[in-house]
């Protein structure tokens, strides 16, 4: 085991949340808060007891140990040397690639291991133990499992990750509040404080805001310089221009991805998310095809029957649900969006203007959260391979909605003046409104509600210790951490975490600047500045304002670059539309050259938007040789010895038998 | 080595062409065709000599034990069992997973192996050795491979792969007279005799075929039945409907092709093609990056830069070469077609236009072989991966030579004329044309070269021998065969062999129904009447009229399923064309409701077209699943051991040292 001790002590990165007690029990074995102590340290854990104002707290570090035993009992898939993945070993450490911090397991994977520890205290003895708490009397059956038991009578109130201070304040000296670093952000050790799904989001927000300066700087020009006459070029120019620039971002960005997981040791398969595998949540209902495989084993032409209906009804549900999003996106909420836009317009006076955008606003609030939901259930029906894709399936179906809400005014206003300087002031109402309003809220919200808290507990502690008029200070950091808000979306939490908010404002951003380039260059300044602005904000807001998250094992933007993407395309013909009607004042309809030329343009666009995958392949050459060494060499290793296994006394492969 | 020994004799695979000598050596021990058959048996082939007319032949044949020693040395990766592709191990043979026919090796990785012993013969003696042939003196050296010196000498004329006579006949009746078939072919008999690209073409063929039934049977109801005032309604139903036919026809050609690949042991990482082993052929000048590799090991961030640079510099070099490819297309090609067509259509006289297409068809051939020469040449200077990439990247080039040359003309009769009843009348022409009028040609003159080269070796027997009136017969099956023409391309052999005619017809014949489907919708019923005949005859044309080709490692229909989706873009843009033609009679250009509602209907086609393939996967559910079985089987058997040897003593990982 050399090599594998360190000699740091063990940060704690688990809390465990129990109500304070109002009698103490006198025979301390059988006390609950002293029995789970007890029990967590025989699990190996290091732990230390807090007690807090409102509530108690017990606080879990574990050492590589026990890290190490957990993970072999879990069977974790880990990245060795030489580029395969295989089940986690402790004798055999050494073979297993290290993080970019030193450390052997990820945030994610020493995640998983605690809550497998945690949820892994059963009554082990030949008699259910009696427990008391604050004079209720529980009984901790044999084979039941001690949280979860806890959990059902109120008393163990949350398990939840905790900040590790040393790293939290140092990434906040070297990452929130290091601005002048602009676009640049320490990647690596964000991965390693926060998980590969955070640190992607940032890579992600980076490389968009530093790509975002060449356009932007292109827009500011096109803005502030009188072209003259050239105008009518300019502009299409700027178009084919920026539509060339997301292509080439989109393109880019999958490279870079590839890059950073090639940096990363993260397992190529990703494993089920960790979220899922606390039993506090709910679970999904989602059969996975064991028993299919079972069946392919047995019988291959029968097997692939069986598959193959599997696979079938697995996407017509989809489709189905795809449909009903569709369909009641276009039928419910369209016309609803249109009422809005073309009442706002039709009325006069400003007070009652006020009204509706504040009914408005109050009734999409309740839209997308109805829509969250349905989707949410929707999804439970599909088969879907693992909690990733589902919330793939969430983010496609949610994002419909956000779309019309988003954009379905600005096209009225478009399709309604067809006059570039209304929707121009229309665009920069939209912009700053979206962009600075959300920073504002996005971050003082949580703040708010964090301080509310704090004011209640306080409360009711004076009010239970009658008028002590001396300030309460919350001495305990555990204390102050669980009062804080998590990292939730606002859809709802069941498949997606705060992470959907962020990407999704990214995502309309992304469409607001680039559907409607040609109306109004100067956004790509705003989304810039904005953006740069955001990488900062996020980054206190998970640092300081936040729970630190459940990590997330996926690494990758997931559905969001297809959004992306569609959103391309939908710029492409948006824009083309546009710069129709500009040189069309008339209204006239006719295909004129400029028209003819508005359309060739928009096909060659459309061409090499889908040509551009083919040019620039999604995994850099060296990733692909880097891997492609590996696995010959995993493979020439043992190849041999693999042999003999196959075809030696190997009892488990039937073919082998009928063959001899 | 049970389970290895095959009770049949093993059929004559290869043969040597040695020509005929005058003289007669007396001392037979240094006589060059018997040092050859001496030598050859010595490898362990069963070696058989035929004295022809013309000609001298040595047959030979392999043994499984000669086949495995040359696998063994080859190296050559194969599918085991348990889905893993291993280097093969004679001792170890039950671990494979066996060919559909039963037999071990596939007929690709046979003709890998006979290349490398019969190529693999060098003198081992410590003298050079003496061989005499005609008189003719020559020094075998020390070290030196003995065919390619003859081949240079000119003794061995040929060493190609022969019909193995029983498979054939028996192909002959069960698929190339088997006519009331219609569609359905022997997939894994033709994969076992000709190899899996062939095979993957018939099946291609056959899927293509049965699926063009349906729009067949619809554009013949379209044809013949009158809509009367629904006309304007039934044209564009059809085009949709066509488009989204050939979308899933695409799409499910993809999964077609993954679960023939699953059922056939074909490496997943295709092997160097076979074809390109044989030292007698020129070898492509590519440097696989193997010094690139090495740097990459030694200094990850230097390799890394390296590696960028190397595929840049690549991707420029190819970019480069398509931008020369595309350039002179429509530099010089171009306007060569044009007015071609306008001369034809401005010409009165009847003699002087079939002079003008004779001229036209002689000037093409030209064009044709410098086009694929030019291309050839030029791929020489890409660092494509492998062969399958480089003559993937000449199909994309040479296609675009005769994209221009077959569907130019038609475009100019459709703008010149816009008239559907003379596009009809060209339409017809031209598939009349190049379907039938090909298809004879295809096998007529194969069979009259065959026949002319016989005719030339009796000539030339009868001159020698004076005049001997009796009719000389070929009584040995072996000197037929070499007098039979190779299966080769027409744009030159270097890169591609005969079933880059074969793909081309296809590709040409889809994009001429489906561009101007709506101006002739019995096209697809032509078609699917000509591809009925296609199928039968290029069997036939296989296995009767051309020598066995050389097998290709290749099992994907490679740049050709990228063709066909270009072709359904183009098709989606030339019938929306055509559609505006056809409402807009007065040529107004005028945008009225029915050409919004085309402008409308391309989008939607052109977003289903680049959506649906991610609605429908590229692999079937049940090939994932078993692939995943198998590699978490063959991790999990070895898991162990594996981590042991990463871990271990080993030496080779300078990463594991460093961190000790």
């Amino acid at each position: 085991m050399k090599g594998y001790v360190n000699d740091e002590e063990p940060a704690f990165e688990i809390g465990v949340v129990i109500p304070r007690r109002v009698v103490q029990e006198k025979d301390e074995s059988s006390d609950c808060a002293h029995v789970l102590v007890k029990e967590f340290s025989k699990v190996g854990f290091v732990v230390e007891r807090v007690i807090g104002i409102g509530d108690e707290f017990i606080k879990l570090a574990a050492p590589l140990e026990t890290l190490g035993k957990a993970a072999a009992e879990l069977q974790i898939k880990k990245r060795t040397l030489i580029g395969m993945d295989l089940q986690f070993e402790v004798e055999e450490v050494e073979a297993f690639e290290k993080q970019p911090d030193g450390s052997v397991f990820s945030w994610c994977e020493r995640f998983q291991c605690y809550c497998h520890l945690i949820y892994g205290i059963v009554n082990n003895t030949n008699s259910a133990i009696t427990l008391k708490f604050d004079g209720k009397k529980i009984y901790w059956e044999i084979g039941e499992c001690l949280i979860q038991k806890l959990e059902s009578e109120k008393i163990v109130k949350q398990v939840f990750p905790l900040h590790d201070e040393k790293k939290r304040k140092k990434l906040l000296r070297s990452w929130a509040f290091h601005w002048w670093d602009l676009t640049n952000q320490p990647i690596d050790e964000i991965y390693s404080y926060f998980g590969a799904k955070i640190a992607i989001y940032f890579a992600f927000l980076g490389m968009f805001t530093r790509w975002l300066f060449f356009p932007a700087a292109l827009g500011l020009t096109l803005q502030f310089i009188d072209f003259g006459s050239l105008k009518l070029v300019v502009f299409p120019a700027f178009f084919i221009v920026v539509i060339l620039w997301a292509v080439m971002f989109s393109q880019f960005w999958k490279r870079k991805n590839a890059a950073l997981l090639a940096r990363w040791p993260v397992s190529s398969a990703v494993a089920d998310d960790p979220r899922y595998k606390i039993p506090g949540r709910k679970e999904c209902s989602v059969q996975p095809p064991m028993e299919l495989i079972k069946v392919l084993e047995a019988d291959r032409v029968k097997g692939k029957e069986v598959f193959r209906r599997y696979e079938w009804l697995g996407r017509l549900l989809r489709f189905r649900n795809d449909a009903i999003v569709i369909f009641s996106i276009i039928c419910l909420q369209l016309p609803f969006e249109l009422a809005y836009a073309h009442l706002f317009e039709v009325v006069g006076s400003d007070t009652i203007k006020f009204g509706l955008t504040a009914i408005y606003l109050f009734a999409i609030q309740y839209i997308t959260k109805i829509g969250g939901k349905l989707s949410v259930k929707l999804i439970k029906y599909e088969n879907n391979e693992n909690t990733e894709k589902r919330s793939d399936s969430l983010v496609y179906k949610v994002f419909g909605l956000y779309f019309m809400q988003t954009y379905i005014g600005v096209f009225y206003h478009a399709l309604l003046h067809r006059n570039f300087s209304t929707l121009r002031k229309v665009l920069i109402q939209r912009l700053l409104l979206s962009e600075v309003l959300e920073n504002l809220v996005e971050n003082s919200v949580p703040y708010l509600k964090y301080t509310y808290k704090k004011y209640r507990v306080r409360h009711k502690k004076k009010r239970e210790k009658g008028e002590s008029t001396e300030r309460i200070q919350f001495t305990s950091r555990v204390e102050k951490e669980y009062l804080k808000p998590s990292y939730s979306a606002s859809i709802g939490e069941e498949l997606e975490d705060g992470l959907f908010d962020d990407f999704l404002e990214l995502a309309l951003q992304f469409g607001m600047i680039m559907m409607f380039a040609c109306a109004f260059p100067p956004a790509f300044a705003f989304a810039a500045l904005n953006n740069l602005m955001e990488i900062r904000t996020d980054a206190l807001k998970l640092l300081g304002i936040l729970r630190r998250p459940i990590p997330r094992a996926a690494a990758t933007v997931g559905a969001w670059l297809n959004i992306f993407q569609f959103l391309i395309v939908m710029s492409i013909c948006t824009n083309c539309a546009l710069l129709a009607w500009l040189y069309d004042e008339e209204g006239k309809w006719k295909i004129e050259p400029g028209l003819a030329a508005i359309l060739i343009i928009e096909h060659v666009l459309l061409l090499i938007k889908f040509g551009f995958s083919r040019l620039v392949p999604e995994e850099p050459a060296w990733v692909k040789a880097n891997r492609a060494k590996h696995t010959t060499q995993a493979q020439d290793m043992c190849s041999k010895k693999l042999l003999r296994t196959i075809s030696g006394g190997d009892t488990k492969f039937e073919e082998v038998k009928k063959l001899e």
